[in-house]
């Protein structure tokens, strides 16, 4: 890699997706302090969603980040930046404080195709507050060219550092990846790019490769790879793997030992055939997601069977 | 693709590394039927060493595989072939019998880079038996390059079929893989070739679908990933993602759902840290392989500094 790449974790944000953000304080310090030594340049931390708008009951720190909440419990930041996730019509906007009052870098907005101009609003706005600021277009795998071609004339226009490719079924392979990369770059020059992958069809850290070598600079990963569903690519392997004399594995090899396989035990994400199979189909996993937690969960025949079938079948859940 | 390509499912064999080749009738027949049902091409039955050779106490079939056990087990043949693997020093040529007379329709030879010589002189006595051969050159990622010049030097005066490039480590990745196909189609022009890969870096899939896509016809698998250490490409995923209308994988996922999910939780393999820490160091698994049969198993920390400490340490074992 001749360009610089940045590392950036998201096993509490993704990771939470697959345990609703069970996270105990001191798993989420040990991570943080565990990036900074591994040399990761950032860290994403949660949501920055509202509680409000999304009706939660349930107090939840690492979905509804709280900046006071935020430096109590990392009173002094290391080299490793921290990020936030947002979602269009999830976030207030007077939930989020000026990026030099807050313990926060980053802001980075999810959004679907449709949605890239109320997304765009949002970049702005936490452009104007000083973050860093990155645009996640979701589902790459679904969108018709037409629509990127219109979307990336916004993009254009806006102040947003980053653009993600996001590969959210964990569907597409290295040459695809080189493909969209290679789109990107013509059509947004002067972004920086990022990859999001998936590891349904255990690609993900093939496809987070061939994006640093196409000159993506932006790479997501989890340790261990937990993320929702199949999960992402292995934070452990690419500090291992790209050239750069402050990446260290052992740290991460430690937060693995100390908490990893324990999760691992308790939440299930990773190679699993029904996720293998909604990559293949190029498909959301939320199908797989339901089986898999119905006594019907191992009967990977019966499931291709339901989700290839022409006709409507009822759910059994 | 637009040659022709061959799967070739190693599951008995190289996954018999893993249990000892504790495999039930049952599950060979199974097996066999599921991947003629899948349109898979071959199947590797197991090694056909000599028990005597290697003074073996006790009986294990689909280690020193016998013809007249296998045509009793396969009374009728279906579209899938049938392969066996021997090793330089351990087959006897009198257990070999013509191939007409015989259910195994390849035998494969697997040899380092010092045997090439004897690797070749199996081939020619198994190809004048009739048998389809191939050479896998094992330990590719050690090989220096003037060693493989001169082996394929040999290769290019013998009948064998396939040149295989093995990635007995782990340890490439898929520009290397791109790298080594060029220089084996540039060196033996007139030998198909042939990819066998392991997991330990989660590359094993997207490493053979670059060999495919860049010219590679013989592609190795095993289902469910199962083989040595860290597994091998996934048969499911190779018949799911490689576009031939005759590939089906719901055979292969009736395996999976009735068998290796089972034999999952009584033996390991796939992506286990230490056996991605040998990945990435390009060692063989043996050290981890024997670490993950002590008390320390999952103390990965601890692991990593032995295997990368300048000083030589006693192993606990």
């Amino acid at each position: 890699m001749e360009h610089r790449v940045n590392i950036l974790d998201c096993t509490i944000r993704d990771g939470g997706l697959v345990n609703n953000w069970d996270f105990s304080v001191e798993f989420v310090q040990d991570l943080y302090n565990s990036l900074s030594a591994a040399g990761v340049e950032y860290m994403e931390i949660g949501y920055k969603n509202s509680p409000k708008l999304l009706n939660a009951t349930e107090p939840n720190p690492w979905r509804f980040l709280d900046d006071k909440f935020l430096k109590e419990i990392i009173p002094v930041k290391k080299s490793t930046k921290l990020s936030a996730l947002v979602d269009i019509g999830r976030v207030d906007p007077d939930d989020i404080l000026p990026r030099e009052e807050s313990v926060l870098d980053m802001i980075r907005v999810a959004c679907y195709i449709r949605e890239v101009d109320k997304g765009l609003e949002l970049v702005q706005m936490f452009h104007d507050l000083g973050y860093e600021t990155t645009l996640n277009i979701m589902a790459l795998s679904h969108v018709p060219e037409h629509q990127l071609i219109e979307a990336f004339e916004l993009v254009r226009k806006s102040p947003v550092d980053v653009v993600y490719i996001v590969d959210s079924f964990g569907s597409l392979d290295p040459a695809e990846i080189e493909h969209q990369v290679k789109k990107f770059h013509a059509m947004v020059p002067d972004k920086k790019l990022g990859i999001h992958t998936h590891n349904n069809l255990q690609l993900a850290f093939a496809n987070t490769l061939t994006a640093a070598r196409s000159g993506v600079s932006f790479l997501d990963s989890s340790v261990y790879g937990m993320g929702r569903a199949a999960g992402n690519c292995n934070t452990e392997l690419l500090v291992s793997y790209i050239q750069n004399p402050k990446y260290e594995v052992k740290p991460i090899l430690g937060v693995i030992e100390k908490h990893m396989l324990e999760m691992r035990e308790n939440w299930e994400w990773g190679y699993i055939i029904p996720y293998m199979i909604s990559g293949i189909l190029n498909e959301h996993p939320r199908v797989a997601m339901a089986y898999r937690k119905t006594d019907e969960r191992d009967k990977f025949v019966e499931f291709y069977d339901q989700v290839t079938s022409p006709e409507v079948t009822i759910q059994k859940n």
